[in-house]
């Protein structure tokens, strides 16, 4: 099943760069095993700002909030959730 | 280029059925065409409403502007349009 | 899987009341019909406002579409779905 | 009576964690008591925020408040209240 | 059980001020039965707006509900609802 | 004159919770001051937040700036002001 | 007393020509008969807009109220009231 | 003085064409007009709305308001106006 | 020209009172000398907010700019500027 | 192509003075050179605000993000952006 989730990073200005840098390394490997599993379909940069646009395939609802609160920045994000459905004009099954 | 683009379809309860349908089957069509042609890249359905979100892939904002403002449902949308530029941690290059 | 699902129906003071009423007496029926089939598990009345608060249980967000744009009333109604997960807290398997 | 109570918890990135933690296992227990003595219906999470959508039932808007402010991550919540009446259409009296 | 009240009334220009008026008489007898018979606590209008703020003291949920959803102007209304608890610091028991 | 205003109050979670609690005494005292003087005549918890509706009963508007501005918790308050008149449907005169 | 209105006039473009018109001639007079009165101190247009910010002069809210609902146009406005205080650092008393 | 204006507009479904079309041609003309005098500087479309933003270089908060008032498509337009100064980092005086 | 100029002035719990309350004479003296020049024409306090609502009256955006950004509470402040033109209906030219 | 961007700079009070300083050199700096490339097209100061409106012309989305996220002030900015399409009516081909 399909959501739509958009993710907005704020960072404190005071937080410490060193804890941030490595917070960041530990999300992309992260971000890059979900996607390679396919679970994590689409990520865009949303331009001009640290956020982003996903698509994301799960099962359920449950393995889409452990799959989000689990990213290192999550506690930095202010995130959305939109559930997808198959729309009727679409030409393709998603 | 990619945008991600939100339509939200707003009908006033007193409009022709019989128009309405027709402006749909038109709606459809062009969507169709433009999915085909890979300009439409993805629809999906937001869930319990009547709206989408969709991602295009055109060459240049006049482009998505000639093709939004040309949609039958145009004057019953309510559409936001966000660029999207490649992040650094997706693994494909859409 | 579950999703609270906000209805806010909005009615223009100039609709015509035996259309409504004849809308409304389908809405009940169905409603009442998909509450006996166990997919709309809750349904409580906003107090004060022409609103309710329900949670759906269904097997995905295309049958949770399906459902909400089949309702009579959808063409009057302002509708926010929010995925519902299980809580790390909760004493019950819902 | 029954409420719908919207509780989003924002936890600043700088607090100490050792002291959440410990806020965060004493909310648990004070949840699941309510839970058990019936107070607090339904725990839902939100999927892909810290947050929460609950159902509380008690006497009076009072002890409604009184369970509300007595949690331990109170000071870290933001709280809609939201008082639900019988739905005519609702084939259960909940 | 107090609840704080606010209504927004809002009537489209073209609305037949005869019925209304006739409307807004029922609405008045409504009102004043109710502030008789102690339900309807207070009654303020908010200064230069067709708005008022009013505290309702009736025994549940369900009994606000059909008082507010049976005035005659709640068609044109925009309510909020708002469940007051004892203050700590007030000198009297309202 | 009559005016509603609603507090919120945004306590910081690193704030001094010694300090807090002898400005919420202070608070405590003047608010009863004021309410045996008939100046702050409701004073009602909203269910569920910290956060008060009040209904003051004041010369003017300088007299209510100085009375909310002079409260020990005014710097920790989020303020909003309604003023009141005169309803044309209300049986009593307040 | 002083109070900061914000006027926006919202006018339906299917509104009969004719009739606005002479609602506007009816409330050009209006306004301008409390302007020499004193009562409405200051009268500007927000540029760009149908809309205006005034400062009143008035004893009470009600007789505020009176004069807004009073005018020609005010089924067509959506208005916001702000009650003004003296200012410490002002040097005038106005 | 220049000033970025913000035009959206907003079109009923059922104005009638024909009136629409014609103010939308003498729109063009009076906007070309203004262009050439080096009044409206800079006019462009929103990407997917029926919306601009524009940037203006008039005399005068007066002057406009004249031109703002006086475009045929005023009465549809939702409007915002922000006054524009000298940035220290620019390295053009516009 | 006129511009209306809204100041909302949010201070930190934890802002070291010593410093503010230095700012705060600087900002009096200030606000004295700009309105004694007739620059700063009105300022009104917002009753029950630390805010205050003003009316400018300067030669260009410019000069508005540099006079605002120039206080020393502006750090603290968050500023809303509305551009006022002559009201057609208004006795006085302001 | 062009994209208007609105860029907000939130400073937290308890910012380290020299070190913004150094920032807003380097920023000066940065900027002054994309507006000699062309890249940075507009730079206007929102008068009143810390905050700018500007007009870039880039090849693509992620030149537009590279540019604005490489920014010294980017962790202290709220930005959002517009792209910007030929507007039928405009006389130019900006």
């Amino acid at each position: 099943m399909l959501y739509c989730v958009h993710m907005d990073v704020r960072v404190p200005p005071d937080t410490d760069p060193a804890l941030f840098d490595r917070l960041k390394t530990e999300e992309k490997a992260q971000s890059q095993a979900l996607q390679r599993s396919g679970k994590w379909r689409h990520l865009w940069r949303v331009a001009g700002r640290y956020a982003n646009i996903s698509v994301f395939d799960v099962a359920s609802h449950d393995e889409l909030h452990a799959i989000l609160s689990g990213l290192p920045l999550f506690p930095f994000m202010d995130i959305t959730v939109t559930p997808l459905s198959q729309h009727p004009s679409a030409i393709h099954q998603e």
